[in-house]
């Protein structure tokens, strides 16, 4: 073995399981649409006047792209929860007419437990998204979708973060009688865009010794931001802060030199385009950019990887994370560590 | 003049507006009171069911501290507003029964400035919480309040944030009529604090040469770490994350090691005791902790700083943000920056 192979052995659970969405994608479409939609009916019925979603860590950065789909397809107005007001301030709103989504993996953090209890009990609707269909999430639940990813493995979420948005898009784009046929195509573009993000082996090379990160995006693609930089902070230990583009103007650019290396997520569309004058003022600071997205705004960046153009913006993220996933994969191989364990991480984390 | 002397001068702006701290909450609380409960009486007349919060930056944080309140003191449930969803994307959701509060120093982004325009077409009861009566945002909402917090011309905020912590808190209190008699002793509290705070510049020796720092707190204090963190990064350029202690240990936990430096606020209450088993793993993982807050939890850090614990937690974020105002000046200065005027930063940002 040459000193490379061996560097290629950590991680090989978090690979394949990077390796393996486009098949959960073809099968949440195949087998899980069914559930999604009876699902959306029951919720529909109801008629809910506002959505308030509740997760953590992978899966609050899936609710936060539930929000923006909500928001726009749906137009209702909807919020990410604060879940300690109800569990450690004994709060009990009024969730009557409001629809509370939970999604957690693996359905046993004790706080989001106990937190759509308490809603359930103060009138809500409440919707459990989960990889775990016999977990106490599930039950906590009136309703339950499961995400259908498979056992995950590796500690960074990789595979049931996709399911989610996949699953989040099917049932809220049913609620909004909005669905883009774009999305029985995402098995086959998550296939090619993950046959690019190879690439990203090489790419991992240019932040072998940085000291800290800026991801940045807009509009849908701040998801994808949130979530590259929480992979990346997980398998590398690299300080990595993700900003809207809007507040990264409102102080963080501050912190932006020729030193600084900066992902910008540029998808074609609203975000791509809201994101342009950012990426202006981050060439004039002489940042160090790499633009992931679409060609347009892949030639400002110091280096790039381009996104298809020919998909809806809504179902943008679930294709701009893949190759941030293999990005963080790689830096983290190419600083020696094991991206499949990283210290002092559990799969359930147990917060009250 | 010795060389310290010299060091002290930049930031000369932002340390006298610091200090004019207690005289703004004592003029809230003398000639903001009336104009307080008058809006208070005309939504509570509208019978809100849903609250959405508007801001970003500094204003944003302010908005955090104040959707704690709303669910814990109104119990009704409240979300954060991502402005592109109405701005860049078109939507046009159904805001009757919602009121809509914008939080912006200058009144002046134009974003925020549409989106409330735009909630208001949307049905919203609007509110603008300014300290600029003469702004656009003034205009474009129904209602109006002025935070009082006089003229602010140092780039990073620090008077207006406490001035709208304290309008928010005066005007969602009133809303639920749980008000505690606390806030009349906050000017006298507010100077104490800013005495103790003088020993920050030893403190600040500290972090002079650190390359990430991370701010942790749980509850109301959450919107405390998130301005700490956003006021380091401000001012001294320096990798600063705030995380909800839960979310800390859902991933971010694995950057924290022996030469990671964390800074928690423990206040005595609800978000301490929550935060307790947070500082017990980072205890484990050997991190330099900065405790600021009860005693109680101040004894678990390498450092600490002692907070009243005479005052009710619904305050204490007003408080809490003192030494950590006077802590990123004393970074800035220590670093040869000067805080009055970070590189790259203006006052009113223009983002759509």
């Amino acid at each position: 073995m040459t000193p490379s192979d061996q560097l290629t052995v950590p991680g090989q659970v978090m690979e394949a399981e990077i390796a393996e969405q486009p098949a959960v994608l073809a099968r949440i479409l195949r087998d899980g649409s069914a559930a999604i939609d009876a699902v959306a009916a029951v919720i529909a019925a109801r008629e809910p006047r506002f959505v308030l979603l509740t997760a953590r860590g992978t899966s609050d950065n899936a609710a936060l792209y539930a929000k923006y789909l909500v928001e726009v397809l749906m137009g209702v107005p909807a919020g990410l929860t604060s879940p300690s007001t109800t569990t450690a301030y004994g709060a009990r709103p009024d969730l009557r007419d409001v629809l509370v989504i939970a999604v957690s993996q693996s359905g046993g953090s004790p706080d989001i437990v106990e937190s759509t209890a308490i809603a359930r009990e103060c009138g809500a609707i409440t919707l459990a998204v989960t990889n775990n269909a016999s977990s106490a999430l599930a039950s906590a639940a009136e309703l339950h979708l499961a995400v259908l990813a498979g056992p995950e493995l590796a500690l960074p979420a990789t595979k049931t973060y996709t399911a989610q948005l996949l699953t989040l898009y099917l049932l809220i784009s049913q609620l909004a009688d909005r669905r883009t046929p774009d999305v029985n195509r995402l098995p086959q573009l998550a296939e090619k865009v993950l046959a690019d993000a190879q690439g990203m082996r090489e790419l991992a090379m240019r932040y072998r010794f940085a000291s800290h990160l800026v991801v940045t995006a807009r509009g849908y693609a701040h998801a994808t931001a949130r979530e590259a930089a929480l992979k990346i902070m997980e398998t590398s230990y690299l300080s990595t802060h993700a900003f809207s583009g809007a507040d990264l103007l409102h102080g963080p650019l501050v912190m932006v030199d020729t030193a600084s290396p900066v992902i910008a997520i540029a998808p074609a569309g609203v975000g791509g385009s809201a994101l342009a004058p950012v990426l202006e003022r981050l060439q004039e600071r002489g940042a160090d950019l790499l633009v992931i997205g679409a060609p347009a705004y892949v030639v400002s960046g110091s280096v790039g990887f381009t996104l298809p153009t020919d998909v809806d913006e809504t179902l943008s993220p679930i294709l701009e994370i893949l190759p941030l996933q293999r990005l963080a994969y790689e830096i983290a191989v190419t600083r020696g560590l094991d991206p499949d364990a990283p210290r002092a991480l559990a799969k359930v984390t147990r917060t009250w």
